[in-house]
């Protein structure tokens, strides 16, 4: 199990069929360096431009359509002591009436401080003096390419994964995406400091990071959505609009998870998630939201597949 | 501040400009016996037919239009050893061409342990033999009457309240409706031994419980949504379909709260929001579903206007 | 067949279980004059108020639970020489970033020609000097009681009816609705001059007509939605949030009316309703928007059940 | 002016940045056939395969991003005596309940009478005997690539067009692209003998057409969506779900035309779309929904900038 570093010349503002940066082993730990979403590295440089460039893809040999690609996230590093977020609400998550309030959306720059591991507005407005943010490292975007030669923005999400904006997506977190194309071609970017749910003003403290990642290949397991593990839950993800979509979509995978992966009948599974589920919401503010649907593992019989 | 049993004769299954149960002053507690969601007491006797039959109204002295209703809820004892779920997802949390692979919506019985307080399937399915919840007590619909003579079935949700189904109305939280009668007007019913987030197969595990609630007036609060607190968050509630649209209300809702009530510019709090908000998921099965919006406590400034 | 004149000296912003105005023999004709949807009458005198105070209620004898309330517009006349609208798109039509561009919602006044049945504005601006346009009326808000003694505010609609603002319900069209309490109680107001689809001012030109209606109790018709009929057309209404809710209430019922009272299979009717139906938008303003499902006469087949 | 016959030896399932078969320049005509929805030719040979295979793209000269592209649908000439649909509605377009009654999603063939211009099903179900069609051809999906190296599968649609399936694309109809790439990269297929509104049953009648289209440049018209224009009308294309925000991006595309390109004010224009906007359906099965405005030509000011 190799390990590798990912050095992009160029960055990708979609997730698509793209000659790989980078080709490795499954199983292979990749430590690569982010820009931020509007293209800026750790020097203040711009190599590239948003939305969200991406380093990769990375191409795992083996993966093959019909494969899930796993990837776990073993560490988030901020190598910049600055970040920035949109400093009003987004307008389409307020009452449409309520939007023609809101200030304009401009730029507030944000320290890092990676001593004490916190963040804080350079210039905090009266009332957010003492806002003194934990450090909780999350990738906004990261994905494969999707199939049949699609090739999707960086500021959307959908069955390949993309812009979800989910904070579970943080260090210690493992990830399967469906493989849609031979190689899997990942791809990852858009890292933030901290976020809420939702990405509701547009960002996260967007900045860069240091990331390794191992990336796995697991044959055949003919994953509709992206789904995850953490140390406590399982997790199948929902990208589209509107909000209701996405929780279908995760809602219907999680049944399938349960009833192919766990052998529970449809109505064991009902019983399951209906009395124990959780959602917790990712990205409202691109084309597509992310809904998360999420089982303590507690809960679960055991596995007769596992992952 | 006495404390009252409320006994319901008859049961509503509105909320509406109806004849009160009761009369109390503001800062009473109020003792009752819900029936559960389909009409059914402690006993297995049916006095009442759903959808959620209510308790009340109760109408307490002084308040009025604008101001509004807190509701602490103080104690949830079940008082029935069972209770009963629908045993499939409902059709519209999942994929539309899954919804054709549903089993049967049939009803489930659950024993109810007092002692343990836990609750079990009575006849579990393979694989959900070691399936024992703890009790999570919560109340499905409760709510005021609403404005100008409307009145709404306790199938649905709206700006009063309602079904809401939301698993954080549980003892120790606090409740703010918007009075728009009159009195209030105070209903409460449906509760809960618990429940998942969205109340995906339509129900949680439906019982009966003796309630204890304190309600008080407080005045001239011009709330337009409930908002509630706990132990370490507040919230706002927003209740429309899509989920976008009750996302927008409560995060509408959420910012109207941090500027009149604490202080802050739209700016600063989006700022806040934006980084540290948390989205819960409630009712996703009734024709107006439930989202909320949290804020931790730790991250308030000192309030201008108290709750 | 008796003609009755319908005289209200309260007017009601709630469609609900309210004492009747008038009582009438199914297959009778109602006279009424309407007020606009801020409660002015035709001689600028205010008795009431908004949203959209209604004329009735009409208790028509033998109507009953599951029958239908059929309704034929028989004239509409306007009654006053001046109409308003609102002079800016509504915020929730738009993108939300171009909601923060709108103009203030200001009152517009508009000019009504009973001679050349022609409606203009009273202060053209630049552009539209010649937007002279031919009266076309139609009900905005007319329905029934709701079950279970609901009752819903004017400015939205449902099952029963209510604010559909679909410029189909004009002179010549017949209607029905779901009779859901005793005596049906037929409410009607809120008459525009000409409307665009959807209102998406959040108005049509608002004045008040002289309303001739025939009310007809069709028996155990089980009607779910609101249907209708025209020279050329049948159709089926739908009264949801989002759009496509309501479209699929509309379509559901399409179906359920082709197969049920035409003796179509669902294949049948599917192949019918794929290459043939129209749908047409009413109100996309109001908390639940409006979408119709139409079929034109000439493609069904001889009827199994009337209308 | 010249005419070009395109022949594709290989077609594609997205919209996207891909080698050019044929080089055209502005204003020139292009002649070609289309295979139907999964791939079939005029012969019953199957040279590709769906969704929606497509023909292109074409190049057109001096195209450049901000520009227009102009598309005249000069001629639609069916190729084929038989079509097919699909034999029952989607369960997205029906009430989640209802879903699950919903027959097999089978193939039903029709015959085309080339001679009558009609369109009747091989083996009509009871009822529909005597359910013979008018021909009204129509282009299912076309479009031009899409920015940043984006390509979009041929199911789904977005601001470069793709599967919008109205019926207002037909002969005599002409259609502006928002050209994002050099050269535009033009593609179309997926024809239709004929469709209702909104293709709820997943297909109009698929059959091969010969297409004859006019590609003219139209520089620097800074488009977000396609737009329209027959005969009557113009109208504003939106695509994205729900519904309702197809609408909003269609609405608002609309006001941005009335206003640039005919001198109005947002107010002027808000009037005029308040009392005579119409919508039409397109798609409504697909990832993303399409919604057309439309302004009759007959209420337009004269134009500031043509088209």
């Amino acid at each position: 199990m190799a390990t590798h570093r990912l050095i992009n010349t160029t960055w990708h503002n979609v997730l698509g069929t793209i000659a790989p940066a980078l080709t490795i082993a499954s199983g292979d730990v990749v430590i690569t360096e982010t820009l931020d979403a509007r293209g800026f590295d750790k020097n203040g440089a711009r190599p590239a431009y948003g939305p969200n460039p991406m380093n990769g893809p990375v191409f795992v040999t083996g993966a093959e359509p019909g494969d899930a690609l796993r990837v776990d996230i073993l560490r988030m590093d901020p190598i910049r002591p600055s970040g920035w977020t949109i400093s009003s609400l987004a307008a389409n998550v307020v009452d449409p009436e309520a939007a023609r309030q809101l200030p304009a959306r401009d730029r507030a720059d944000w320290l890092i401080d990676l001593e004490s591991q916190t963040v804080r507005l350079q210039e905090p407005p009266p009332g957010l003096e003492n806002f003194v943010l934990p450090l909780e490292p999350m990738i906004g975007c990261f994905g494969v390419a999707p199939a049949i030669g699609q090739a999707f923005s960086t500021a959307t999400s959908a069955e390949n994964g993309g812009n979800m904006d989910y904070r579970g997506f943080r260090p210690g977190a493992t990830v399967w995406f469906p493989v849609a194309v031979e190689g899997a071609l990942f791809f990852a970017g858009d890292c933030h400091a901290t976020q809420g749910d939702g990405e509701i003003v547009g960002t996260g403290i967007e900045t860069c990071f240091e990331l390794q990642l191992r990336l796995s290949v697991e044959k055949n397991r003919r994953l509709t959505w992206p789904r995850g593990e953490n140390e406590t839950h399982i997790f199948s993800v929902g990208n589209a609009r509107p909000l209701d979509q996405a929780l279908q979509h995760a809602t219907t995978d999680m049944l399938n998870w349960l009833t192919s992966g766990y052998g529970l009948s449809v109505a064991a599974a009902s019983h399951l998630m209906g009395q124990v589920v959780r959602y917790h919401v990712g990205n409202v503010f691109d084309p597509a939201y992310t809904m998360v649907c999420l089982i303590e593992k507690r809960w679960l019989p055991k596995p007769s597949f596992a992952g």
